[in-house]
């Protein structure tokens, strides 16, 4: 199954908090918070402006990227919790 | 009885929770759960912009789609319980 | 009395349960709750843009159509409550 | 002593409930609910636009008109209660 | 002192009830409300659009306007209390 | 150390209580209230449009400003208690 | 690891209070009272308008900038606590 999103909307995959750690990221307050890293796996074509036009997105599949504790909303697709969030959610890529 | 969305609205017939395990989702925390995929019933012509041309619908009847648990609202046409939400409400295309 | 709604908004009569039910339409978990569909009695010009010219209306009198339980205002004229709403609190026109 | 409204305000006063069974109109629930219908006094120059034009009125003195039951801020003008209200907030032209 | 409003706000100087009263006004409900009319002391030079034009300002000083019981904000000046309020907070010009 | 504002911010430096009593202000409610007067120490270039042009600052360094009680944030610099707020909550520009 | 900010975001590093007293800031009310600014370590591309075209940004890497005390959110990156805001949240730019 593969989504497509739609207008701005980005999906992201949570990254695992050891996969974090192994990169030097430390989630530090509390061991159970959500790490707030993922990977993009889908992005759409762009939010489409009053002429119909589409802005471009600034992200794309496979960037990893940094966003907002409480961003997104949680969808199950085959089995797998995924973030769905619109791309001004996203607060920059991290560059490896 | 045939409904004619006005402007950018879409009408949704959720999937199941039965034909979604079929296809590999998985609703986790609470079997009783509502599915957040459905079947697009009819499509609006698009949102009037200023100039009162439309701007173009992004799904067609028929697409599967992806949607927030609390979008939309409930009317019952038929005795059939339907959702009508904005297309702006829909998160994905779930392509097959 | 006749009524002239300014700008985009409609006057709207519901549709009584009754009706509704012999067309096949149910309201399932409240006997009591009011119907959501209604006919059209009288439509604005359209709502006026910043240039003066008006947004064409996409209903008309006569129109049956499905909007939102607690879409509208009551008004009582000549002993009969009817709705106040503008165009864009109706979701779709139920053609026959 | 003269009021004259600014934009796209209109002064209105309100009809009183007599009048309005007269014309056939009942207010239901409450005896005293205080009727929802009006004539107008006073009518602004409409609102300015960016470019400093003004977007037509579409209501003029003397027209009844139909409003929400809290539409409006009330005042005090030479010991008459009047209401002022926004263009926006009239619902409908009655039409005799 | 002087004071030179910013934008489209006016500085007003509440009417006293006596005045008021005299000119056949009466606040009704309450003897110490305070009076919704004033007299504008000065006015600013308009609200700047984007392209850095102004947009008139449709009162002047030594205008009577009504306003609603809540607008504007209460400054201190020479030991006179007065309002400071936006051009869109005023009502109506009353004229004498 | 020297402070450049950002868009349509300004600093402002709150005059104390004396300065104004001296000036014929009085604060009355309470003798502890924080003065609503202040001098202007930085301006911002103005607010950019969405063509990038500034729109032109009303105030410059040194105008003593009238405005509300609670605008602004309050920024201590050098061991100094200063305001920083939107051209916009400024009220006036008090002349000598 | 390297963050690229997205659209109109900047990422920054909060100074510490020692640095600040050392620079002659002085944060009176509460000594635990986190400071209101940092320096920026990398500054997005800036806000894309509807025709698609970046507005410029204001600042720099390595500025040093006045903030408010509650702007921005939180993020961990190899175990350093950095900020995320958007340049609107930015006060003003400390010129040394």
């Amino acid at each position: 199954m593969k989504l497509r999103p739609l207008a701005d909307r980005v999906i992201v995959k949570r990254l695992e908090n050891e996969t974090k750690t192994a990169s030097g990221i430390v989630i530090p307050d509390n061991a159970a918070e959500k790490p707030d890293q993922g990977e993009i796996l889908a992005v759409g074509p762009g939010k489409m402006d009053d002429d119909g036009d589409r802005l471009p997105m600034n992200v794309k599949v496979g960037d990893r990227v940094l966003f907002g504790k409480y961003s997104g909303q949680t969808v199950k697709v085959d089995g797998e919790e995924l973030l769905v969030m619109k791309e001004d959610d996203l607060f920059a890529v991290v560059e490896k």
